[in-house]
């Protein structure tokens, strides 16, 4: 891949952050470090340390996020913030969200080192439980700083601890979540491994982040009939296993068909069971659970209409029972900020990055904070879009790319954006 | 159906035995009376209670069989043996095996009403724990009389009891069994609900059984890929589960195309399951199971060597890895000794009854026989197909004409098997 030979930004610097979050893990457990357990607050204290080193001025806002400023030229002006999530899921990797921390801490070093002063006042942030935590939800800080944590999901408790406590823990202020909700920031900037393969394997340099996909989950019941599987002939079953095989594969080829059209399209059975899953008895009962996620909530709408027929078709032909296909959760799709996805390319161009844009199939901070202000998001390569594992793995120099690209961009936004507020 | 006016059996004497051993069942649990439980001997205690009063001699054999003696005119002729089993399943039906104890001893009795006198010995036989028992093996009384039980099976154990004490329990002597397997039997015989639909779809009273389907257990795993289900392009998958299904579809259509070839063919994939098995990654191993049941064997080798070919493609075309499948047990298909099927077929032309050749898709005790003494079944109709459950359901007149036809069957083979022995 191409690379700038002299990178505004310090690659050194970056891996320095990321080795010693690494270091910060369960006891014989790469790459374990969830929020809310002990380990948490280690790498919080690491990452207060390295900001406050850099010169900012530190502080945990009301959803337990941490918070680093460096105030810019015009008071007032507005925020841009740059940040992710040091959390990790159990297991985890190194990269993870933990970059793009690292990345924002090292936009706002290189700035300070060059003595560049922003109009507008810049935030690096530590985004509180991004992954799924103990408490069963993602992105609590995210969404808290949004406005939009469902205040039930406080109440929420495990092992004796209650999410509100676990805010509270790491030095937030749950009764004021709402009171708090930025309203501030002029532009949210993130940086992330892409846990996909397609720049590493298209050899580019960066993904400008065209939207952040919804997901929506469908569950699928297929009725049967339980009956000898010696005894009964093979024309007179109603065997469930038989129809969800079928709707499995109409499934994948659905989503097969989409995902060759106009933006990201994946759909995925990942939960899939039967019963009573007994060697010598026709399958009665299946269940399928559909992971599907679509940048163009048209696609959505097209895949779900689809299954719907796919599976009266079935229980046609095999005498099974599909209730309804239920959508137990629809996210809608969150597009990236056609400003700021602008200026994300013309940054690629400024640090010599190739560079594509493409969708997110995974969930991220940023399509909260794209509740409250233009907001996208830049992949970096990863090792064989491995991620959720010890093996996760991203190129310093990759990852440093990334960084200048984030620096350029933070600085032309800091521009456009002054502008359009004169 | 068909029925004669006048049987030479009586339907009240039968039905009286089946409803007494209904009543034996675990309280509130319709119909439960396991082997090596507290309910069995009381089974037991019923059904010698009942052969003695028939004018039979009763013993427990060294397997712990209950075997009930009606000598024949010439002694040393040998024995002609009817039989089946007392035991249940957990929440099993009043007529599985239950059934062929009644009518055995109906047989014996009305011999005895019309004073005919048999050449051979004549016996009756509850063979023990035919179902899957707590030791989770089956017809441990059959394989115990015919010597083949398989010496290790006695050391089983369950709860702190062991299959060797529990046959102790029931009256047996598991270190005579091998020294005891009968070499004296001249036929055997045994009636069966069929726990199928097809006598009471065709509207016949009698199947006269063929064959005892080999039972062939297959087992295949699947080994994919698990990635990201929301980032990784559908063209990137090593999706274990979509292999699977498409196995599972292929094993349908192989199985209905055998089944359509001469002689009873099922396979049905009654254990499914997939690893990690979680929403948003794609699965990245799956096992299944293969039940498979040929009465021809050549049709279960050409279904195996089809299920190879099947798997090897399908992991060609979806990148993933199947080890070759792998058949973890495999009992060849038990023909119905030919003199028998004969005489059989000839004594539901006596009784009036409609009959068909059929196969049986499950295992029975006679499987066991037959590698003693010229053995087959005969099968009536059943509710549904339904067995293995409360709502399991036999005539009482559909069982009595299944009577009559053994009643005649024995008078037959007693004087051929005579004549043949001379």
């Amino acid at each position: 891949m191409a690379r700038a030979s002299n990178l505004p930004v310090d690659p050194a610097r970056i891996a320095d952050v990321i080795d010693g979050l690494a270091k910060l893990t369960e006891p014989g457990r790469p790459y374990t470090r969830r929020a809310f357990t002990a380990l948490f607050p280690a790498g919080r204290d690491f990452l207060d340390e390295r900001f406050r080193a850099a010169g900012l001025e530190t502080r945990i806002d009301a959803a337990g996020n941490l918070v680093a400023r460096r105030p810019g030229k015009k008071p007032g002006l507005g925020t841009i913030m740059l940040g992710s999530h040091s959390d990790t899921v159990p297991d985890g990797g190194r990269y993870d969200g933990i970059a793009g921390v690292a990345v924002a801490l090292e936009v706002a070093q290189a700035l300070a080192d060059k003595g560049i002063e922003l109009n507008h006042d810049l935030e690096v942030v530590d985004f509180l439980a991004e992954e799924v935590s103990i408490f069963g939800v993602s992105c609590i800080g995210s969404r808290g700083m949004a406005g939009v944590l469902p205040a039930d999901w406080l109440l929420r408790e495990r092992d004796g601890l209650t999410l509100e406590q676990g805010i509270r823990d790491v030095g937030g202020d749950p009764a004021r979540i709402a009171a708090e909700a930025r309203k501030d920031i002029s532009a949210f900037l993130e940086l992330h491994i892409e846990q996909g393969p397609v720049l590493e394997t298209e050899r580019l340099d960066i993904g400008v982040v065209t939207a952040i996909a919804g997901i929506t989950r469908i569950e699928i019941i297929v009725e049967g009939r339980a009956d000898h599987a010696g005894t009964t002939p093979m024309g007179s079953r109603a065997d469930a296993l038989a129809a969800a095989a079928r709707l499995v594969s109409g499934i994948e080829a659905l989503a097969k068909s989409l995902s060759e059209g106009p933006g990201h399209f994946t759909a995925t059975v990942g939960e899939f069971s039967i019963e009573p899953n007994a060697a010598n008895v026709v399958p009665s009962r299946a269940r399928l659970l559909i992971d599907a996620r679509a940048e163009e909530r048209n696609a959505m709408d097209l895949f779900a209409a689809s299954v719907d027929q796919l599976a009266d078709g079935i229980a046609r032909e095999t005498g099974t029972t599909i209730a309804g296909p239920r959508r137990i959760s629809d996210n809608m799709p969150t597009p990236g900020d056609p400003l700021v996805l602008d200026v994300l390319d013309a940054a690629c161009e400024t640090a010599g990055a190739s560079h594509r844009r493409m969708a997110s199939g995974a969930g991220h901070d940023t399509a909260f904070m794209a509740k409250v202000t233009r907001s996208a998001m830049i992949f970096v390569p990863c090792l064989g879009g491995r991620s959720h594992a010890p093996e996760e793995f991203a190129e310093t120099d990759d990852i440093a790319l990334g960084a200048a690209v984030l620096f350029n961009a933070v600085i032309q936004l800091d521009q456009k954006l002054s502008q359009e507020s004169v």
